[in-house]
């Protein structure tokens, strides 16, 4: 599906907002929903709505709105081609382990295939296997792994990170406090929670 | 500084960014850098940064770049006037009681004063006070509280907001996954783990 380099990158990220929307929609069994109404419940203007799904052609009807099932399925198609991917977790710290113990990511589909650390250890309440960094290579290859949280500290990471994009990692959640340096066909969504708050203490007044 | 409404959020959150890497470079003995080399390592274009930091005046020089010091001292007087900020964590589930353990936010200057639950319980190595929940409000306007950090179930994310936001909350990073409702004057940032991977996971060949 080749066509889908064509839309934009924060397309894509709203489409999962959408796509979570609707699923609350259908969880309270409703059939449809404006766009107004959509757009209003993922924080976004109807109008950038209307612009991200119009890449899939006209899926609303005017007037009607947007058959919550329908829609639902179609962004589906579009974003859950990578489901069930094997995800490793580099880098076993507190929020490493945290990560580890958190039940976000199964509920969408991605399994936390294996962790690795310089010095693993067993964690409790963790099935996840914890293996020594030096089986990461092997690992990843073995099992054809594309995707990397890294929770390393950030004077690792970027070593950490060439190590996994030689080993074919195509696609890290980074939540080390760091700028990574990567090559073009790997993606890289940064999650920096000092940055988060930094960001929002400026709006205090 | 009410001047500060004039500058775009997302030219906020990148400040923050230029910030950690003007960090880098002064812990590296590095005196001056040009717009090109602290776009790269922010990972932002270079048209972007310049634009950015035009919103404090001319800061480089041309063909010198950016004295690091004097840029770094501009960005930290925009961005730390509200440093030392009390932060207040709700939900102390897997992911809360693993942000109390990480100590990235007391680094970037915020400390998080206590965190809040429907069954506080003590956790092994966090000094932070865990209170009941009922003991929000009290808390929030007795050592004005502004700031949240929200890791409650998404079921009872809106009903917890509408509260803390009632007792005088006006930021609030939020965790659970699911979009919040919130008056004009209060700012929320979101970080949904799981959107970032489906958002990852649509990029992999």
């Amino acid at each position: 599906m080749p066509a889908k380099i064509d839309i934009p990158r924060k397309s894509i990220y709203r489409l999962s907002i959408y796509q979570r929307c609707l699923q609350r929609l259908r969880e309270n069994r409703v059939d449809t929903v404006s766009s107004a109404a959509l757009a209003k419940a993922a924080g976004v203007k109807s109008t950038q709505l209307r612009k991200d799904l119009a890449y899939f052609g006209q899926l609303g009807t005017r007037g009607l709105g947007y058959n919550v099932d329908a829609l639902s399925s179609t962004i589906g198609d579009v974003l859950g081609q990578n489901k069930l991917q094997p995800v490793i977790l580099v880098g076993v710290g507190n929020l490493g382990s945290a990560l580890l113990r958190y039940g976000g990511f199964r509920k969408e589909g991605f399994e936390v295939a294996a962790a690795f650390d310089l010095q693993p250890r067993k964690l409790p309440q963790v099935t996840v296997p914890i293996l020594p960094i030096t089986e990461m290579e092997a690992f990843i290859r073995r099992n054809n792994v594309k995707m990397a949280i890294l929770t390393v500290p950030a004077s690792n990471a970027q070593s950490v990170v060439n190590e996994m994009v030689r080993d074919g990692i195509q696609a890290i959640l980074n939540f080390s406090p760091t700028v990574l340096d990567v090559p073009e066909h790997v993606v890289v969504n940064s999650v920096d929670l000092a940055v988060e708050l930094e960001n929002l203490s400026y709006f205090i007044r």
